[in-house]
Parts: C-alpha cells; sequence; structure tokens
C-alpha cells in the first residue's frame, strides 16, 4: 500500500509543542508529512481567511523535529495554499491541532483548529481536527498515540466528501483512557460576561470573559465523552442547512404564495 | 403589541451604505434599533472572536442615518458585546448586513455576516444574515424593502432556538424580485488557486484568487433560488454534526469493541 500523504497545519501556531508531538508520532506511519501552519498564534480566528493581502511562506526548521512552512495566514489560508499550490495533487489527509485545549460544543464555531479540518473537507479531502482537552495539562503524547491507532484501525479514505472528525483526547496517559466514543456537538457554549476598563486618555475598553454553560447531559455529546475519560469523536460536516427547519419552512413557504 | 427591538451589525464596517440602508428602512417598523458594528471592513473573518485584546467600543453618528457603536473586533464580537453588555436584556432579534456581495453555499463558512447572526442565534436569540448578491451593482433598497415585508408576515420570534435565516437578495428592484424560496446551503465554493510572486527582497508571496464552482443544480439550492431572481432564504444551524455519518459510524464503533 502506498504510504498515507499527510498535510498537517494547526492554529496554535508552527512553534507550538502540540504540532511537534503530532508530526513525530505520524512519522511511526508515515514519511510522506507537510507541514504548513500559521507563523503565529490564531487562536479563535474561526473559519477567516485572508483576501485583502497577499500570503507569505517562509520554509523553518522547527528544532529538529521537521521542516515546514511558516504562513502569514489562518488555518484555511494554510490549508487552501497548501492544497492548491505547494503540494497540488499530492495529498490524501488533513490533520489540524494538536490543539491545546478543547474544541467542544458550540465551542466549535470559533476554533481555528476545526477551520482547518473543515477548510481540508471543502476541498474534497478526509480531514481531522485533533485536541488535547486539558490546556493547562496537556498530554500531546497520549492524543498523538490514539490517533496513530485510530488510522490503523479507521480506514480514513472512505471518510464522505465534505465531511471531518473533531476529535477530543483527555488529558491524560494512553493507558489511561477509556475508549473512544462517537458523539455530537453539544449545546456546550460560553456565557460571556464583559469587564469595562477605562484606558488613560478616558476611553472606555472591554475585556470579554466567559464561562462554560454545559446543557446537554446525554451520553451522546461530545463533553460527556471528555469528562468520561472517553476520545470523542464527532463527525461534522460544511453545511449548516437546519434539515428540521428547512421542512418546516417549506410548508409555510406554501401558504405564503 | 411591543415594537420589536432589533440589534443590527454587519461585516462591512459600521460606514458602509448596507447597514445605513437596513436601519432606515427598519424604521418604518420599529424605533428600538440599535447599531453595533466592526469599525472597518471585516471581510472574511469567518467566526471569529477577539479574546488576546479588549474592544473598544466608540459612539458615532453615521451621516445623519443613526447613532451607533463601532468596535474594533469582529461581527461576532459586535454580537456578544452587544447582548451581554451594551444592551443586555432587551433585544429580540439581531440581523446582520445588509451585506455587499453574496453568501452562498460553502462560502458562508468565511463569512462574517453569517457569523454575526449564527452569534446571535448561539446567544439564544432569532437571527437574520442579509446580503446582497451582485457586490459591482448591489441594490441595497430592494433587499431592505423584502426584509420588512418579510418581517411583517413571517413571526421570526417563533424561529427555534440556535437556528437563523441566512438570506440572499438578488440585485434588481424590488418590483423584479419574482418571490423568495426556502432553499438549502448548496456546494457552491471556489476554486482556489495562487498567484506567486517575489517581493523587492527575493522572498515568494501568494495571492489567493479563486473561482466559484457550482456543482448543486437542485432546485432547493440557495444560488439556484437567486439565479432565477428569487430571495433565497436558507435555515442555518450552529450545530455541525453530520447526521448520516453518525448514525454510519455508530454502527463501526460497535464492532471497535
Amino acid at each position: 500500500m502506498d504510504e498515507l500523504r499527510i498535510l498537517v497545519t494547526n492554529d496554535d501556531g508552527i512553534m507550538s509543542p502540540g504540532i511537534a508531538t503530532l508530526v513525530n508520532y505520524l512519522k511511526k506511519i508515515t514519511n510522506e508529512i507537510t507541514v504548513v501552519a500559521p507563523d503565529i498564534e490564531r487562536s479563535a480566528t474561526g473559519h477567516a481567511i485572508t483576501i485583502r493581502t497577499p500570503l507569505w511562506v517562509k520554509e523553518v526548521s522547527v528544532n529538529k523535529d521537521f521542516l515546514g512552512y511558516a504562513v502569514n495566514g489562518t488555518p484555511a489560508d494554510c490549508v487552501k495554499l497548501a492544497l492548491q499550490a505547494l503540494k497540488r495533487g499530492s495529498i490524501d489527509l488533513v490533520i489540524s491541532g494538536i490543539n491545546n485545549g478543547a474544541n467542544l460544543g458550540t465551542d466549535i464555531l470559533y476554533s481555528g483548529t476545526v477551520s482547518g479540518a473543515l477548510e481540508g473537507a471543502l476541498m474534497g479531502k478526509p480531514s481531522i481536527a485533533i485536541s488535547c482537552v486539558n490546556s493547562n495539562n496537556p498530554n500531546f503524547e497520549s492524543a498523538a498515540e490514539f490517533l496513530i491507532n485510530f488510522l490503523k484501525v479507521f480506514d480514513i479514505k472512505k471518510l464522505p466528501e465534505f465531511t471531518a472528525l473533531n476529535i477530543n483526547v483527555p488529558s491524560r496517559p494512553y493507558s489511561e483512557l477509556k475508549g473512544w466514543k462517537i458523539t455530537r456537538q453539544s449545546k456546550r457554549r460560553y456565557n460571556d460576561y464583559f469587564e469595562a476598563r477605562k484606558d488613560p486618555f478616558g476611553n472606555t475598553y472591554y475585556w470579554m470573559l466567559g464561562e462554560v454553560i454545559e446543557d446537554d447531559p446525554s451520553d451522546d455529546s461530545d463533553y460527556m465523552a471528555v469528562k468520561n475519560g472517553y476520545v470523542s469523536i464527532t463527525p461534522i460536516s460544511v453545511f449548516l442547512t437546519d434539515q428540521k427547519l428547512f421542512e418546516e419552512l417549506k410548508e409555510v413557504e406554501k401558504t405564503w404564495r
């Protein structure tokens, strides 16, 4: 079998430890790894792309771990640039991560890590976002080990078009992971509040703060899986149409005419 | 009946003509309009939020059209700030637009306009994104007129939690609109390519260019509706779980154990 040709990106930046650990583990299953990642941290950039300014690309050697391309753009920019220019026609799988911190619930709308995977899906490639849940004490090794074992048993090339997997791994040693679960994106979201301050010139500015609201305690929900020690694997799509509401409104539509 | 209390935002910036036209039309149905919008254009920011720097808020008078708040952030920031701080507890409906240019198909993942509406949905408010299809020759008046007529017949407060409407209006006089259609987000997306150049110092940089691929000619698709002269109304959700793949993988999951 030919080796998997993997594109790696992230949103914590090309110098972050999560991406280095990921690359070192992926080397165990393939020699065909390309890293194209933001030059600096781009967390919470959502699915932003850079359209008004050009993208600079710089080859960088990251410690002794890998040679990669640093880009002054977002994860989505990196994936576009890699698939359409730098490595056109020679990528089988896009992996975005390993993020330092969870990407669960409706939070994933803000996630640069997830947007890297969604961009891969948009461009027709099987794609994975992978995150380590506890940002204060991440265990990138167990997440990376889970991923390569998962890729051995799951034929990722069969992932349907326009879909991706959003994987979250609890921060604990690999041997202490309880297993994995297929989950749904939950309603886990933030209740934001703002702290108002005055700058030295009398202008008001606001710091955004937030606390998590978890209101989907079902067994299938992504955050319950990781809370219980399981790896959460959520199949996600680039299509936002609300199917139920679509059908309801189609009925209403008839009465409008 | 109490008047609708409407929050207006956009991604073209608070000084853009689309938002002024929207506000002027909304004045016909309510006096309770609050505008909180980015200080400058924030197109293609996706669902980015600002987490590392504070947000500055400045009250501005836009021509003689309205008094609003300009924020050095994204549309999602503006909605969070408005709903949680500036106008906490006193908004019934979030409207993001009128965008100068279409937000159709998988493109909507990149859309700041749509992310403004999705943020409203996340925060539990009925929300609408509205865009004028032809950015070279927008007709904001017809889009605004459509919207206020739509709000007269459609009880927007009944929109289910966590959903929003993504509305795209063809650029033509209101009397020449053929009607409206409930649609699905299509596969309309971009085939990107990159033009490589050298800067004066010998470094390579890339301009992203793109052409639209339209490969969903079904009657229900968003772009076919506007192509045929109809207003497209797509019900969208903040949940990305791919239901079909979820069910398939749940079956596979059993064989893993």
